[in-house]
């Protein structure tokens, strides 16, 4: 990493890092760096205060590469602090698409949870409480210059978070999957990226340190974003985390689980004579139901095989035991509708499909 | 492309990029540019005279950059040429492995031809005939900055060159699939290599300008040999490959259509009951031959589907078509036996088995 820079700004979350061993390890390897710290950095990442005192950081001690140590949240975070350390305004003019990234520090990352994919990708989540808005900040400067995946940094991840990790990776895939103008290609890694993540989360949860089935984990959840799964495929408007972004940012939810639950409601809500072939492909490939039946058939059974299956691995299947409730379902369908371009989604969706799917997952 | 340099080697083949207008439509957008040409390279591409009239072209104009017009072979060249410009002594040394490679020019390049992977990988395979020799040449310096890869450039491919291309990829992706210790998601991934290749080859072949299809198969030859299919697998030993790269060394037979012989020849060679649930997977998830039948039998049959396949799109399945017979055999396959290490392949080969594989395809 010397070859990056010596001036470092390491980031990290609650100090998970530092109950693995890995925080001690990387000041070992990083002897004769010199280290400035962010750490307390939260899931849904929030511009205030973590972005701005890690671009403050970078700025006054002349950092040249950021050292994430942590999962997406943390990463995602450190990308924004990366360009904003190269910007002279407001970091939120960048994230808001308001000003154009025009550089970045490098990021260097080691990974300590399978679940966004940002280790492969450009793109950061930030949320910004005040105005409730939670930003997919997607910019090319923001790729990790290096991500070092090691499973064993993942044998401690609680069960809430694996099976959230997996939830958010499993609706990765679902976004780009169900779309129009796919190809056979991306068909059959998508499928493979269901199979894979349903069996290896299984088996992590039943033994936390099956090294095969945490090292395949980690492998299939960083294709999520990285464009392989979508390459030539219609863009499908990324239905389910347009919503889910609005829950957590409202509520602070926990992203995954926010996905899990939305996600079986909005393909419901979806299905039609005009879906229902897509829906059944992924039934017969996904979980092998009996091709021959009729294809609505296998579309509703598979639509029920994608509840249970989160169900199955532990996760609150309703929003009201996240702590959503009515109350503002109305002000979220509308922020939703007004900002996230839903109409132009696989299956358009408008405030009134947005705040049914919203309520049906209560 | 004038960051990377303004002294352009352009590299191409036999003269189909001036049949299609790309080359003239390349020196339009190169005005301004110094350009030499290194034209008529090779299928199965020389170390002499191509490689070390490009080196030397290299050295004398001082080139800053490669751009490679044309299919995998032009491009494989270019890689060693690439290297060679920047070492002092013969370049055989490198493509050998005798000297380790420092460093490489950029390469650039516009593919014409969905076959070989090169495009997205690091190696290049170099015939030198003088000593029968054909090495995969393979070290990181080799990827190229930047490839174009644009359908409408491989519409007027032949059919011979598209079914040989299909092959090629198709056997990329069997040597990493049939090997142990695999992944859900790699073997997912491969089947989904397999099943876009043979449907989009065989519609490819029925209307050349499909641009789905053309479009598609060159998406599913890039991942050939870039390594993504196989993250995490035991190494296979690519034993097709290193029996087609002595038939070729000795012959110059059109690789693809070498592959595709030997390959149903290798496989029933190493079916047993130690490898039969792999054939059966393969079986059942590309051919999709009833999972219920006992698992040789699915393993026959997906073998023969695997000949009746290449059979159906055009290609001659014997040696003997393609010009060779008996008479080199004890050498090819000593040849092979000395220096391909396939005594370490996922089912071990010596001489007798490589003879025995090469007999049966004659």
């Amino acid at each position: 990493m010397g070859e990056i820079g010596k001036k470092v700004l390491l980031t990290y979350g609650g100090g998970s890092i530092k109950k693995i061993g890995l925080y001690d390890k990387v000041k070992e390897l990083l002897k004769g760096f010199e280290i400035v710290e962010l750490p307390n950095i939260q899931p849904n990442p929030k511009y205030n205060p973590s972005v701005l005192e890690g671009v403050k950081l970078c700025k006054e001690n002349n950092i040249e590469v950021i050292l994430s140590v942590g999962g997406g949240s943390v990463l995602d975070c450190s990308k924004a602090i990366a360009a904003g350390a190269k910007y002279d305004g407001d970091p939120w003019d960048l994230i808001s698409y308001k000003v154009k990234t025009q550089a970045a520090l490098p990021i260097v990352d080691i990974l300590t949870l399978a679940a966004t994919g940002s280790e492969y990708d450009c793109a950061g989540v930030i949320s910004r409480t005040e105005t409730n808005d939670k930003i997919g900040y997607i910019d090319p400067h923001l790729f990790p210059v290096c991500s070092f995946l090691d499973p064993v940094y993942t044998f401690s991840v609680s069960k809430k978070q694996t099976a959230a990790g997996c939830a958010d990776a499993m609706n990765h895939v679902m976004e780009q999957y169900f779309t129009e103008d796919t190809t056979l290609l991306n068909d059959g890694f998508c499928e493979a990226e269901f199979r894979s993540l349903m069996v290896n989360t299984r088996k992590a949860l039943e033994n936390p340190e099956d090294y095969t089935a945490r090292a395949e984990m980690m492998l299939a959840c960083t294709y999520g974003c990285n464009g392989i799964l979508a390459l030539g495929n219609s863009a499908s408007g990324w239905p389910c985390h347009a919503i889910e972004h609005a829950l957590s940012a409202y509520y602070d939810i926990t992203h995954g689980e926010g996905l899990a639950i939305i996600t079986p409601r909005w393909m419901k809500h979806i299905l039609s004579e005009k879906t229902v072939a897509r829906f059944a492909k992924y039934g017969v490939n996904v979980f092998g139901i009996d091709a021959s039946l009729p294809p609505m058939e296998i579309a509703n059974k598979a639509i029920e095989e994608t509840y249970k299956f989160f169900e199955s691995i532990g996760i609150p299947m309703h929003l009201r035991e996240v702590g959503i409730d009515e109350s503002r379902v109305d002000e979220m369908a509308h922020h939703i509708a007004v900002n996230e371009g839903l109409e132009k989604a696989y299956v358009p969706l408008f405030e009134a499909d947005i705040k049914k799917i919203i309520l049906e997952s209560l």
